[in-house]
């Protein structure tokens, strides 16, 4: 198998050093920021508006969480890039001193299409609160991190929804590619509160060859870290996991991967074979605030259904998190009913650590060679409990 | 100055060891459960539904709190106190292992007024969720205590309203007597799945010798402590503090004195001098909801105000609860402008911890001998403030 390795060097502060893997299937490897290590394949909970939502910093820590994301648009609106350098940037604000990864606000742009206008300059854009006019361009969504105080940035990119004809994929990859460029020039010229890596973002829809030529070009520009954008858009599940294949194999094998917006236990063995290191999404916060559970073995359930009114048991036998380690079903249950915060609380607690556990587990078997039973023994769970 | 002292033990496991302070005046003493030490004077936050609202029982013990109180009629109601039981009881439930304090229930029938009947049986009530009738005794109030498992139980009382004739006062009086003592009759009886201390209640309005003869009766009941209730239901400011006072000097020296449903940092002042040893209150966590976050001179913020938009200042200088330590006011104002359960949770430990701080430098002022000094500079600070 070829290995490709990157043409420049990280910035100072970052690096990243692969521990077990190579350029395709299972890694294991250590992304280091200037706020901290980050052990992969790692998730990252979403703190959408400064926090992940009914969770301290301090729980988060706890739990395992390493790097959390936070959302540029949303924050660029409210409070505004100014306010969160006033209060000390993004770090002092959200009491959280590790890696903190941002997007660039593209996919809030697109996912909010109706209101965008795209040119070859950037976005044009009114905001979902007051409808002000915002023109995001591959340079100012630079500025905004930067401003905020972000430790990895993204490039802005052009998300096309799924199902697009291939044209409509082309032109979105050369766009993105012709913005990619100008976030590298634009780099320099950043007043930078603190070191930010620069991540580019792989596009192409579901195309094998386009993301397979954009990946080749990609590579070729110095970004310190590749993701893959434009999954788990629409697309069918299939489509999914071969996009998220094509497109890593062609990544340097000496950078962080990072598929974005992708979560899910079963997801996570398809991407980390594929050879992805970094995650995120939303739904182990966004579910547990929805009653829904996870349980290891990739199956949840609805902690708001009567079955749980009278259960001692914990959530899941032998989970290591806050809720499980003190709190039974019942109780889980009656905080739900009651609409109680702490029942949010809890829920997003045992999400986030189930979803962190398993990654520390693959890694663990990447490390110790014995990913194929640990993926085996996951699958026939999985699909004993599916069938 | 007569010391009245109690004619009968304590509950096996529970006692009372005053350490500075005697029959009136501002005491510092230590009430020894089975499930641990509270050091008075303190407070107790409310968990109405089995849980202090957005706090978790880590974060309670982390700024100090060492006892809870819970409501019994809320839990009776949902999730039942068998579902409670059958989930281990109320500590296992809320994940809280020190003491907890419950209510009888009386409170809420009053304080629902228009759905309760009385009669000397008890009172007849059709719930305010499904308007299921329920039959609250003396007896079946402690059977519900008992049964979820209170560390420190509540007698049945009637509560009247603010105002009322004499007449009525000493008429509510009257029956809460009778139904303490049907209480001490009944307490012998009880089922326990662990050991309850008892408390009786002191009524009678703000008639000052209907007050005095009360506590003289009540006394004479092997009560494991005393709280002085009907305070705080609509009376005026000065009626209450010297209702406060004219029920804790007759009250035995060598027992615990708690004032329901009091709180707020001048009252403790003024109900510490009174001899009043602990406290309880919703208004820490439904302000902090609210965005009314308390400083420790008394008074009070909103922290929705945009003054507080850009402010990288603690909410206190030198505040040690987790909001201060981490948090700027610029942050908790965004939180709480975006319905962050985060704000609640840290506007909620602040102002708990502003609580227990006070009532910490209380004690330690009355161990010391400077308790003067205490009360004035906080006086002295609260009406400069306030005038």
């Amino acid at each position: 198998m070829e290995k490709i390795e990157a043409q420049h060097p990280m910035l100072d502060g970052f690096s990243f050093e692969l521990e077990a893997g190579s350029q395709r299937g299972p890694r294991a490897a250590t992304l280091t920021t200037p706020r901290g290590k980050i052990e992969t394949p790692a998730f990252m909970p979403v703190g959408t508006q400064g926090t992940v939502k009914g969770v301290t910093p301090d729980q988060l820590r706890s739990i395992g969480t390493q790097v959390v994301l936070s959302n540029t648009y949303h924050l660029a609106v409210r409070p505004g890039a100014d306010t969160v350098r006033e209060l000390g940037g993004l770090h002092q604000m959200m009491g959280w001193q590790g890696p903190i990864l941002t997007d660039s606000g593209g996919f809030q742009v697109f996912s909010l299409g109706h209101r965008n206008r795209i040119e070859e300059q950037g976005v044009h854009f009114r905001n979902h609160i007051d409808g002000d006019a915002l023109l995001l361009t591959p340079e100012s969504v630079l500025d905004l991190q930067a401003r905020i105080g972000s430790t990895i940035a993204m490039v802005l990119d052009v998300c096309p929804p799924a199902g697009v004809d291939r044209d409509v994929a082309a032109s979105a990859l050369a766009r993105t590619e012709r913005w990619a460029m100008r976030a590298i020039e634009h780099r320099h010229r950043l007043e930078l509160f603190e070191p930010m890596a620069l991540f580019g973002i792989l596009q192409g829809g579901v195309e094998e060859d386009l993301r397979r030529e954009g990946a080749q070009r990609l590579r070729e520009l110095p970004f310190d870290g590749y993701a893959i954008g434009g999954v788990s858009v629409g697309e069918n599940r299939d489509a999914m996991l071969a996009t998220i294949s094509d497109g890593a194999q062609h990544l340097p094998i000496d950078r962080p991967r990072y598929l974005m917006g992708v979560g899910g236990l079963e997801e996570f063995i398809v991407a980390i074979e594929a050879g992805i290191d970094m995650f995120d999404c939303v739904i182990p916060t966004r579910n547990a605030r929805n009653a829904t559970l996870f349980l290891s073995d990739g199956s949840s359930l609805n902690i708001r259904n009567s079955v749980h009114r009278r259960d001692r048991e914990p959530l899941e036998q032998g989970c290591d998190c806050p809720a499980c380690l003190q709190f039974s079903r019942g109780t889980l249950h009656h905080l739900y009913l009651r609409k109680e915060m702490l029942g949010y609380t809890l829920g997003s607690l045992h999400n986030l650590r189930v979803f962190h556990r398993f990654l520390e587990r693959a890694r663990q078997a990447t490390l110790e060679g014995s990913w194929e039973q640990f993926r085996g023994a996951f699958l026939s769970r999985f699909h004993s409990r599916s069938g």
